[in-house]
């Protein structure tokens, strides 16, 4: 079996989501946007509604309608794009709430379908997503006017817990949104652990209930075991790889392995990153190639027939680190050539 | 809508392919492991199978059955991983021709399926797959007998002409397989462009076909058009983007736009990368997110509502430049949140 395994604990993820919301008097949503940060949305969504979750969230509409399928009706789905052009057919089949960004959005959802839910997405200072101060101050009485579900906006800089920038995001959220008979969202993962002051309403945790930081006490959730192709006698001086990458200072035992950075073994991830067999650390050599990469296997005395990338020894952002990413992009580059396995 | 748009020319792959075909008097063979480099094999190899493509190469036996399933039978569909445990069913259910890379893999193959046809990888040198010329010494009267129905190598420098590891593994590969009565292979695009030597009976084009580097000549296939969100002006001082990454020197005006590193745009992808507007080429600022990027277009005079990321103006190879990558990873990075349009 060339494919390898990608194994998603949704008991984990179920932990995660127990242990934010846990830490916060509030509503506690999910967001699954990326088909649940590259995990499988049908499965990761079931398991969170029926855990309690009942609002979630997605980036696109079309992502919305994929969650809609899954769940069912009930749950709230906000889409934090909110109501772009061409949206307005989808939002209402799949019965969406658009996290409405602009006086444009504000237009066209109350044009398209007037007395459907909707939410508002204020910019306090990240410059991505929402309205500015001066929008809202014009287009405030007439949005509130329409009762909007929730007042949201999101942090730049929450991963570091020391930086200005939160306080400063804090102040301009509270100034836009004080004495509002309206429910409040400011916090994702790391505004959590920011501490009560930015809970509000509710809060929208991601790439923590994925068991990636900045929340540290996360359960693992991801596990990929990767199949040996063939185990080689490789002679000193000899190169391994595309580029001749890897040269053999020693005999060595080299085991081609089958997957790549086409299942997002980033291309990037060179000298660093770790595999395991049966708990012993290997080091990954070479290039790392489209659906291959090579292990320094020469320590091992046994067979191997398996070897395991992602688990305990080696988490998503422990792997980011060798490729100069985040684990969000660990995660969401996964692709699509995985066994999938989930534990329930 | 909030998906971006990826546009396939499925003319430009035939067409290269056809370019690749006319360099060599040999059977040219199309390479469509990791879904056609991201391109969509259903897609993909119906279209060259319908321009003569007679021979397809996929990475593992479950790529293999996806492809059978668009083509149905009659091609030739030849498995780079080879037999590997657990493939059996697969390979007889679609009929697959696995490339047998060790002793172990040519037992196994013989055992579960006498007669079926196979071929033989031979290691010339990049010790990743292929069996070592010491294995096929000993294997070689062994295999001959069962009528292989090819026997390849792959080449680890093939991107750099002049590199001396070009000559040292034809050599080697020469002396591996010269005198045999089967067909043999040698050269995927790269070695293609090396000259009539390395062409043997066939040769296999991989990222030649999707217009990627080394073959120069190719014909682009890819396309990317990503929607807007919203415009925002941003003050002298003011910060974009997740860790206050860019910051405003003149009053500017920063368009939101709807795709990010979940899509495919590699989140190194930093400072150089550019989109257009027609035509008018502007930069990417600030950090990629997970579904976002940020654009600065204050110098377009009109209403911004599409922006091109992948066109004339920015191949796969110069965005994977941006992002300290090559345009193979930037094509299987894609993701499935595009909406696909195929142009044929």
């Amino acid at each position: 079996m060339g494919s390898s395994t990608l194994t998603i604990d949704l008991n984990a993820i179920v932990a995660n989501w127990r242990s934010l919301d846990a830490m916060t008097e509030c509503e506690t949503a999910a967001v699954v946007k990326a088909n649940s940060y590259g995990l499988g949305t049908p499965s990761v969504a079931r398991v969170l509604a029926k855990a309690g979750v009942r609002t979630f969230f997605v980036a696109v509409a079309e992502e919305g309608a994929v969650l809609r399928a899954a769940l069912g009706t009930g749950p709230t789905i906000n889409v934090f794009s909110g109501h772009m052009v061409g949206d307005t057919t989808i939002i209402r089949d799949a019965e969406l709430t658009p996290m409405i960004n602009s006086v444009d959005q504000m237009l066209r959802q109350v044009e398209a379908m007037p007395a459907a839910p909707f939410g508002l997405q204020l910019d306090s200072g990240m410059n991505r997503l929402g309205m500015e101060p001066s929008e809202w101050s014009a287009l405030r009485d007439i949005a509130l006017a329409q009762n909007p579900t929730l007042i949201m906006s999101h942090l730049a800089c929450a991963d570091e817990p020391n930086h200005q920038m939160n306080a400063h995001q804090l102040r301009v959220f509270r100034e836009m949104t004080d004495g509002l008979d309206v429910p409040r969202s400011l916090a994702a993962t790391g505004g959590v652990l920011l501490g009560h002051e930015y809970h509000f309403d509710m809060t929208r945790p991601g790439i923590g209930l994925y068991g990636g930081l900045p929340f540290e006490a996360a359960q693992p959730v991801a596990t990929i075991d990767l199949p040996v192709i063939q185990l080689r006698e490789v002679g000193v001086g000899e190169s391994v790889g595309y580029g001749n990458a890897w040269i053999a200072k020693r005999p060595s035992i080299v085991a081609t392995v089958s997957a790549g950075y086409a299942d997002g073994l980033i291309r990037a991830m060179g000298a660093g990153a770790t595999v395991t067999f049966k708990g012993q650390i290997l080091p990954v050599i070479g290039r790392v190639s489209m659906d291959l990469i090579t292990v320094d296997v020469t320590d091992v005395n046994s067979d191997v027939d398996t070897l395991q990338l992602l688990g305990p020894h080696q988490t998503i952002d422990m792997l980011a680190r060798h490729a100069g990413t985040i684990g969000y992009e660990i995660l969401t580059s996964l692709g699509n050539r995985y066994t999938r396995a989930y534990i329930e």
